[in-house]
Order: structure tokens, then sequence, then C-alpha cells
């Protein structure tokens, strides 16, 4: 699929809420660090150079027979899109917000339902990402190792028996393995049980991160579950590692939502209802109180309580009602105050054809 | 219509919203006070004398020929009522609270449609009270007259050519009327005029009430604007001076509705959609929330922002979601919290419907 038709398209394969324990694991991804032997780390690169690397990849990537099992994948130039359809590629979790920096001498890769993309010349040469709804990890690790498997038949990666793979930054070292859950904890929080989770969490050696990676509030009681470490342990530890920490926060999720639908009926559905109600009918709606309507709806969608809407649409809509793609459907540039003018617009529409 | 029938229907005829100036000025109220020449004060009569007043009345209505133009009331004693059923014909602003204090010796005159009640033995003898919708105080005038002097075919009112009308509490001596219109502001309070408009009425020799009287809170923007003075003016005089602030007022309120659709448009569009999605979808209203949206939606009919909805269900509505009427329905006593629960699923039910 070109890139210009991922950009257009506010869905992700990610987004269908179909995977193992879709109703509290939104999405699992792995992404792997890997570089090129013999060629410096990507910010001592000039432009030449890291076209060059860009043209390593695209070589590697156009080996139809390497990649029959992963499938067809495509490279694009970053400098092909607009600014605001860069950003929607990060809205969509397929790269980081740091490729955006220097753009002109970064690319990307796209398997067509964007399960799996390649960053090129982020922080190391190659950024392997498979990206899947529900709790899928240990699937995303093998497929990100058949990528890495269809790579390395043209690529020879920067590998030392005593460290593992070599990255730019030390703390990817090893394994170069990132893996992380998004899971939806609104049960946790409204019987006030969050804090006590998140803080056992950060105690087993994992981080929790917001709907955007560091620094982002937990928008719409989204948690990124994933490992600080990445030396020392297999790829297969770390997967288990996190499967079973996750495992046992969906338990108490569970157990939370249960109390509420026991104990607490109808403040739920109240809850429920009415974020139903302002999202259908709403004129002006903020990024982040629609992400917590959504959240609350979402709530009610996973505990029985609302039937004819699908988590995907809502999973759709937190990239489509972000600025960048209001942006492009406006076709114009707006203030915040039309873009929340535009956006409960948006919802509106969506909700109004259920 | 039997008194049941009254407190079995949350309906009356000032609830239609379909008098003068509707879109602001919800009812016109005029109420006069009259005693029986020679017998003594309510508070000074016993059990059976307060039962020959009642007695009194009784002959006097039942007087077909007398109220052949105003119509035929019916006198009821509120001892054959439930306290519930009492409390309704209060919400219904068909008799004062006062009238449920002893009730055993106190009874109610009403017409079929609910515009004529007279309260008997409440603080004066008859109290005769007419209840229209819009801004219809001569018209209420008028008719009060009628009642007046139908009555004063068969009873004998004190007077006194020098006082006028003598009355149990001396505020009300001389014409013993008193004139009242419900407006409804929400615009003078959303761009923040309210107060300043409500300083200048009691300058004027007016008293500023909430939907309940004295001592009420400005309830869902309803402002009851009345006489103080009952004496050295005449009716004539009180009843135009009231029209004329009362005017000004609706221009100012007018004025302040066509400021919001020229400058804050999307906020008020934004604010009724809301409280329509609201009333329609949520678990649990408490009395003052219902109380507040009815007002946003009203705002939005009135402005022609909202169609589909007439203001008459919403008048019925602020009668039915009150305590007694939601008993009276459920068949049984509710906690406020279950009152809340069977309030919001009334609502559910009637804006479901549109």
């Amino acid at each position: 699929m070109p890139l210009r038709e991922t950009v257009n398209n506010s869905h992700s394969r990610w987004m269908d809420a179909d995977g193992p324990v879709a109703d509290i694991a939104i999405s699992s991804r792995i992404r792997v660090a890997r570089n090129l032997a013999g060629v410096p780390f990507p910010h001592l690169l000039d432009q030449t150079k890291a076209e060059e690397v860009i043209h390593a990849v695209r070589i590697a990537v156009e080996d139809k027979e390497a990649f029959s099992r992963v499938g067809s994948l495509e490279l694009s130039l970053l400098s092909e899109l607009s600014p605001v359809e860069r950003q929607i590629l990060v809205d969509k979790h397929l790269i980081s917000p740091d490729l955006l920096n220097n753009f002109e001498r970064k690319a990307v890769v796209l398997r067509d339902d964007e399960v799996i993309s390649i960053m090129i010349n982020e922080e190391d040469h190659l950024r392997i990402q498979c990206l899947m709804p529900g709790l899928q990890l240990q699937e995303a690790w093998d497929l990100v190792n058949q990528v890495d498997d269809a790579l390395e038949r043209t690529l020879d990666f920067a590998f030392s028996e005593k460290l593992g793979y070599l990255t730019a930054c030390p703390t990817n070292v090893g394994t170069g393995m990132r893996a992380s859950v998004m899971l939806h904890l609104p049960a946790l929080k409204l019987i006030k049980q969050l804090g006590g989770v998140l803080n056992a969490i950060s105690k087993v050696g994992l981080t929790v991160r917001g709907l955007f990676g560091e620094g982002t509030e937990a928008l719409g009681d989204f948690f990124q579950i994933s490992n600080q470490i990445t030396l020392g342990q297999s790829e297969e530890e770390i997967i288990n590692n996190i499967v079973a920490v996750v495992s046992q926060i969906i338990t108490q999720e569970q157990a939370a939502r249960n109390t509420l639908y026991k104990d607490r009926r109808e403040f739920v559905e109240d809850l429920v209802c009415r974020a139903y109600g302002t999202l259908k009918y709403a004129h002006i709606l903020s990024y982040e109180e629609s992400m917590r309507l959504f959240s609350e709806l979402r709530l009610g969608i996973e505990m029985g309580l609302i039937t004819g809407i699908h988590a995907r649409l809502l999973n759709e809509l937190t990239v489509k009602i972000r600025p960048a793609f209001l942006i492009k459907l406006a076709g114009n540039e707006m203030s915040a105050h039309q873009r929340d003018i535009f956006r409960a617009g948006l919802i509106r529409k969506e909700f109004e054809q259920l």
C-alpha cells in the first residue's frame, strides 16, 4: 500500500480489537533495534551516507523470495509526506516522534496492514516493529523474527558475541528488544486501586507509560507496560515476564469490573450512558474530554452494558480525532477551538450512524 | 374533575406554554385573600368552626348559576388525599405549602383545568388563585374578579371602606392581591447580567423568588416576580407596574439570547445538545441536575436550536420528577438514591419517545 493511503486512512490492523483478551489488552508491540555492521550510527551520518542506509534496506525488502512468508513490504521516504501526514504515522503508532526530526534522511517500511513497520535512521539504522491487536506478544515476537531473518538474507547486522546486538544507545544493547502491551484500566481507576497496581509494576523492572509513550499522560485510561532492561535476559524471558505481569493486571482489572457490576451497576451504567449521550450530541469536544468519554464508553462495551458499538470504532477514533487527522480531513489549518468544534462534528456523525 | 384525578395527572393548563411571550414568561398568577365577615381568622378557629367555613364555601361554589361564566368548580377536603398526594398539589402550584399544616380543617376548590384554585382556611378563609400560561396577568385578574363576584352572590367578605379587604396578615390588607409572573432567564445568567437585573427589580418595590416561592433557590433558572405591596395601590396599578417591569426583563433576556446566538452560537448549541444527550441517556439524575438540564434544553427550544420537543413536556416534567410524584408513580417510598435512579428512568422514557 502506498504511504499516502496509510495516512489517508485512520484504520490499522492493531485497532481491530479482535485479539486475545481484547476487552482489556488493546495491542501488543515488539520493537527491535538493528544496525548495519561497519556503518556509523545514524546521528553520525551525513545525508549521503544516510541515503545509502535507506538504499541498502530498500534492496533488502525488495527480495520477494526472502519475504514470501512475511508478506510484501514497501519502503517510503518521509519527505514524500506533508508535516501533518508524517504526524499521522506517529498518531497511528507506526513510527516514533523522533523519526520526524531531520526527516529528509529517514524512511519507513510498512506492510499493507501496518502490523509491520520498520523505521530507518531513527536512533538506530533499523527499528523493526510488530504491532498486533490484543495480548499477542509471542506472536508479535515470532513475526519480528521472521522479518529479522528475511532482512539478514541481504543485510549484515552489527552483533557482538558478548553484548548481543549493538545499538546507538547503550540501554538497548543486548536483545535490542522492547516489548510492550497497551492496557485499558478504567475499572481499577474507578475503584481507586490503580495507583497501587502501577506502583507494583515498576518494582518488577517494568515501565508504565501513557498512550503516546514516555511523558504522555494516561489519556483514556490507557497504560503501556514495557520492559526497561534489554541486556542479561533472553527475548523469551523478557516476553514471559511481561506476559506474566500483564496477565495479573488483567485479572485485577477484571475483578474490579466484576465489583463494579455487582455493587455499583447503576453508577457504571450512568457513567457509560452519559458518555454515549455526550459523544452523540456535544458540539465542542477537546481531545482530552473525548478520550475520557471514549474510555467510559469502552468500559460499557467491554462490560456488556452497551451493544451496537464495536471497540474498533473507538480505536480508530483515537487517531481520527488527533489534531493531525482533523487538519487532514478539514483540508486546512484550524485553531484549537475550531478543532474542538470540528472534532465534535466528526464524532456526532459517527455516532448518528450507530 | 375529582381531586384524585388532579393528583394522578402531572398536567395543568398553565404548563401548556401557549400563552403570550411563552418563550420567556412561563406563567402568570393572581391571588387574592378574602375572609368571611363576622368569622374569626383561620388561626383562631377550632375544627367545628373551620368546617363551617368550608361548608359555607361549598354552598357558594355549588351555585351553578353564579358560576355559569366561570365554569364548574369542585370543593375537596385535603383529608381525602395521602400526604404524597397533598404534596403533589403544592408541586403543581395549585396550593401553598402552608395548606398542608393542620390539613384536617382545610379544603381546596379547583376548576377542571386547574386554572382556578381556592384554598380554604389557609392564612385567610379564602385565597382565590388564577394561574395561566404565558404573560396574562390582566386576564388572570379578570378571571379572579369573576370568581370573586360569583362567590359574593353567597358569601359576605370582610371589607373596610378605609383599608379595603381585611386579611389575617397586615401585609395583605388593601387589595389583598398578590400578582406574580414566572420567568425563565437562562441567557441573562449565561452572559452574567442576571445579578444586576434582579437587583434592579427589588428597587422598584417588587420581589424575586424561586420556583417554589420564598426561600427556594433559582432552580432551572426560573424567577418569580411579584408585588410586595398590597395597600395604597389599586389592583390595576399593581398589575400595570409588574407588567411594565416584567416586559423590560423579557426584552433584556431576549437581547441576551440574541447576543448568544450571534456571538456564541457553538457554545449554546453545545450546552443545549449536551443537556439533551444527558437527559436521554443518564441513569442517575438528581432533581437539581434535572432542572438545570431542563433549563438548558428549554433555552435551546426557545432559541429555535432544538426542534421536536415542546416546552409543555418540560413544564410537566418539572412536576413529575419531584419526589412526591415519583413516589406516587413507583407506588412505594424510595431513598433519595433510588429516586434519582427512578427519575432518570422516567426522563429517559420520555426522551426515547421523541
